[in-house]
């Protein structure tokens, strides 16, 4: 197969690197803990580190945090709704003391009804990369889940849920972690979990002390109380982000396995129908922005 | 004025004494720091330190913390719905090395309709001391805010909300504190957050992320960010517990005088009725139980 270009997908903890064609087929991929974080200040170092050794006549494309102000260049937020045509001639770019071109994929922001804003960076080329449907919501889950909202292949609008990173604060920095033994996934109790902060997502402030009265009585096991907050606080996204995107049947869960596994059980304890995407949709996101732009012959 | 008894409410970070006649009146307040987690082990010593020279001859009645597991004795919960005389047909007590006999006032439990317990421990006694309206919502706010629901002058139910504990663990462990500056209250910024978390408590998870986002985007003043969060929190609380308490007009809130007023104006914007209630309310339902267990001449 041919290489048609170098993709990275460059986060804040993860560097990923796609050597590719130009459908979006992976040749090789490489992958390091030199996301933005870790390798500031030497960014073109890094890159020729991790792939210094692909070809060089081939274009590259970056997407995530690289492209952020705190990254390699920015490439200012395009404001939604924006699709394959507005990202793609929103790229920024530059070239390196080698001479190598790279460009650089924009983040998407947009605005709720009271002006507050809200912004991706990464998530919305994953989402043009797996456009199973072209119309429902996508959900990449994690530290902050990210829910958006495609409407004709357009992504209309997103949301931001803070689910992973509140759980690891609650845990480690609150009353609720004194009771805890943390001993893997207890699947009942987080079923439960799920379906109590699911059924009632605004008393969210309320519904979490339980983990520890739950725990106090004896009801819970303390092996079973961190699967039992997990699941109060994926139930309470869940629930609240379905309703206010008024969908509940056309969810595509973007994810690493277990995670995006994860979610989708807590997706059908909450009756909401979801299916999980691909797990390169990163690289075939790219590749589709590439072509859009005119970066592949 | 004659001293009829000793008042203790001994929390978990603090102690109070009330040297105090049999209506309530008091003649002299102490307070340390010797909270049960800083007396642990060595209660009847920091009672004797703080109150030792008050009179020997009176009763000694105590609320809170001192009276669970962790304290000196354990009062074990009594169950909701509890009133007077519930509460004081549950003391508990002890005689200390030097002949002193001292009561301990239980906490409440109750559980909702799915079965998740909740407890309080010395609230119900300051609600008892409280009593200016007979049925309502009391409101006792702080790093674990309480509501509670009395009919009739008995406590019916109540819920925790874990407000104060989390927006600590936000500031202080999340990426929300990352452009923070602390600099006194924002007046403007916490209207503006007490509006956005009473309108939608269910995306609780979401609209946090607004305190980054308003941040990065310039809308609103490093200094102001606290000021915001901590109303969204506030919010977020007032608008799911009057809702669960199906209670906008009679809210009585017990406090600190700034915490209350605080509270206060968060319930103005949220359009509740709220009116603060006494701050010694804890030595009145100490003197009030005292009296139903017939412990005052």
């Amino acid at each position: 197969m041919k290489a048609d270009f170098i993709g990275l997908d460059w986060g804040t903890t993860t560097f990923r690197a796609y050597l590719a064609a130009k459908d979006g087929s992976v040749i090789e991929t490489r992958q390091s803990a030199d996301g933005i974080l870790a390798a500031a200040g030497r960014f073109e170092q890094a890159f020729d580190e991790q792939v210094g050794d692909w070809p060089s006549e081939v274009p590259v494309v970056a997407s995530g945090m690289i492209g952020s102000r705190q990254g390699w260049i920015e490439a200012p937020y395009c404001p939604c709704p924006a699709g394959l045509s507005e990202i793609a001639g929103a790229l920024a770019s530059l070239t390196t003391k080698s001479g190598r071109r790279i460009v650089f994929v924009p983040g998407l922001s947009c605005s709720d009804a009271n002006g507050v804003p809200d912004v991706i960076r990464g998530e919305e080329t994953q989402v043009l990369g797996a456009l199973a449907n072209a119309n429902g919501a996508y959900l990449l889950p994690g530290t902050h889940s990210k829910w958006l909202a495609v409407n004709g292949g357009r992504i209309d609008r997103f949301a931001t849920y803070m689910t992973g990173e509140v759980y690891a604060a609650l845990k480690a920095h609150t009353i609720l972690g004194r009771l805890m033994r943390e001993e893997g996934d207890d699947a009942e109790a987080f079923n439960a979990g799920v379906l109590r902060g699911a059924a009632a997502p605004e008393l969210l402030l309320h519904t979490i002390f339980g983990t520890r009265t739950l725990g106090l009585f004896g009801t819970l096991a303390p092996e079973a109380l961190p699967s039992y907050l997990s699941g109060l606080l994926i139930g309470s996204e869940i629930a609240a982000a379905t309703r206010d995107f008024a969908s509940k049947e056309r969810v595509t869960i973007l994810a690493s396995a277990s995670l995006a596994e994860r979610y989708a059980k807590a997706c059908a304890i909450c009756g909401v129908t979801a299916s999980v995407g691909p797990e390169n949709a990163a690289v075939t996101g790219l590749a589709r922005i590439a072509r859009a732009a005119e970066l592949l012959n």
